[in-house]
């Protein structure tokens, strides 16, 4: 019998605790601790944060040095921001621990092109600390990178590759309804995407995942923000959209080389959308043409890849990984 | 720059010449040498046998053992057959040799659980031999075990999978048009297929590849092979069907634990299906259905993963592995 991997879920959000009852719910793992820096969570027990019916044994803490010092886990699963610059603090003091690193971070995705310095200073203190690092989830992290890689596997030749995906944001927790801009006047929208404020992070970043996968080199890459505008009342637990109000975004980004488009990402999320999907199509030798009925779920899948990374993070070979470069991640629970 | 990888070429059927057609085209890899036991292939250029405007400088040559020795490659691409006991011989000169190993042998996907012995020897030989060892392919090797993997990382609970191919084997190579019966009388057909001359070769091991990745634990597996009888007339490249006669397989596995089927994979291959598909269905957390619109093209899909295999497989470390445990592999060509 495999003795547990012992995880700490640093952050707790929608996503950090939902990630930490699916941990506590693996025969294979054990939630060893629990960081927010939240005060008003400090103190109390998992299991009345995730209303179960007793105590989870694990008591939320805000320091993280001292509950890595106390713990001495295999793995953080961090899930406390989306910019790698928010969060490098953190990272550098969970390698200083001496323990492997799963984290929702957007940017950590694939920092070596945006963030080069950072994605060096993370390989590097990761070896020295013999630790690994991953960033994953869906999206970035699947849906619009680490699939389609997948699908090009059986491909003799990519000459590109075109993902969409389409995401009902009715169905997703309320930060994200906010941060696609859901029920905001669209030029209050524009003046707030110029100023970054709104938008998905992490699209350049599939865009570059992708871009090492399969070998591309570009000259060009693009992106692009607009809203999606109401043309029906749409309500959520969140959120009122009137006619001609924003209800998402249509957020796209593309890579090419010599004027030639290689990759095309285009991501539409806002509420009430009627048809979800997650389509691949590569043009290439063999055509592959790839769709997920209904889209893949954000935030469970979310949720899913984290804690499915464990057991890979932590077999790895010490340094900075991306997910073009651990062995597949699938659900062993 | 990195040195191109240098790859022998062994098996030189209709698989084996399209997959030295393809290391040919790819600046990252150099063609080293090729391999049949067929004497008549022996002393010619391999850009005859692939109709090239010029030679390519590789002379095909019988013995593999003296080819490995003269050439010293990075690796070797094994396509000789579908049994493991059939192949054992050649993997153990390509080990000897200090040679790594993608093969197409069907049976080599995930032999742990029906040819415990011999994956591990093969294991132990790579260890000592500080090579690695990969079964690979389109099916078994990705449509129905290593794709379905890789959809489950975004679940948090994977109660059962359900994978169904459709394949016109009006598409592929005439010898696998015969394996699945095309043109048979069903009569026979049955009797060829109560004697294993008939059907697929691999969909257990997709089944027990998907059991290990998966963590299911099987107290019972099935296997049945039905014909699939054509209603209307079909023509081929290599056969002619008539009404009445066999069009191809129905071949279905599933695996089941008390009595509940966690796996079932079903796959129909034959001349004339004019819906060619791969489905992949997961019933668990999120739910996610996965379609591949036309299906993925067998015999190109083949070729394609096994030499976009060859940089994984280098890398990893020394020992036998499963699309289960090598990192994704995408199209780097």
């Amino acid at each position: 019998m495999e003795s547990k991997l012992r995880v700490v879920q640093l952050g707790l959000g929608p996503i950090g605790l939902e990630a930490a009852r699916l941990v506590l719910s693996r025969s294979s793992l054990e939630l060893a601790g629990a960081v927010d820096v939240d005060p008003r969570l400090a103190g109390r027990d998992l299991g009345e944060l995730l209303d179960l019916s007793e105590p989870a044994g694990v008591i939320v803490q805000t320091d993280l040095a001292s509950v890595l010092r106390a713990v001495g886990p295999d793995i953080v699963l961090q899930s406390t921001g989306s910019r790698l610059a928010d969060v490098m603090p953190q990272i550098e003091t969970v390698i200083r621990a001496g323990a492997n690193l799963a984290s929702t971070t957007e940017e950590l995705l694939y920092p070596h092109r945006r963030h080069p310095e950072e994605a060096r200073r993370i390989d590097s203190l990761a070896r020295k600390g013999g630790v690994s690092i991953l960033g994953t989830g869906v999206n970035p992290g699947f849906a619009m990178d680490a699939l389609g890689l997948c699908m090009s596997g059986v491909c003799r030749r990519v000459d590109s590759i075109t993902i969409r995906r389409v995401v009902d944001a009715s169905t997703r927790r309320g930060p994200l309804q906010r941060k696609v801009g859901a029920g905001m006047d669209p030029g209050a929208f524009r003046k707030a995407a110029e100023r970054k404020e709104l938008g998905h992070v992490g699209l350049l970043e599939s865009l570059d995942l992708l871009a090492a996968g399969l070998g591309f080199e570009l000259d060009e890459t693009q992106e692009m923000l607009e809203p999606v505008i109401a043309t029906e009342p749409v309500r959520t637990n969140h959120v009122a959209v009137t006619p001609g109000r924003v209800a998402g975004i249509h957020h796209t980004a593309r890579g090419s080389f010599r004027g030639r488009t290689r990759i095309d990402l285009d991501l539409r999320m806002y509420v009430g959308a009627a048809d979800p999907v997650d389509e691949i199509t590569i043009q290439g030798d063999p055509e592959i043409r790839n769709q997920v009925h209904g889209g893949i779920a954000g935030d469970e899948a979310t949720v899913g890849m984290l804690v499915n990374c464990v057991r890979n993070v932590v077999a790895a070979p010490p340094g900075f990984h991306t997910m073009a470069d651990i062995p597949l991640v699938s659900c062993n629970g």
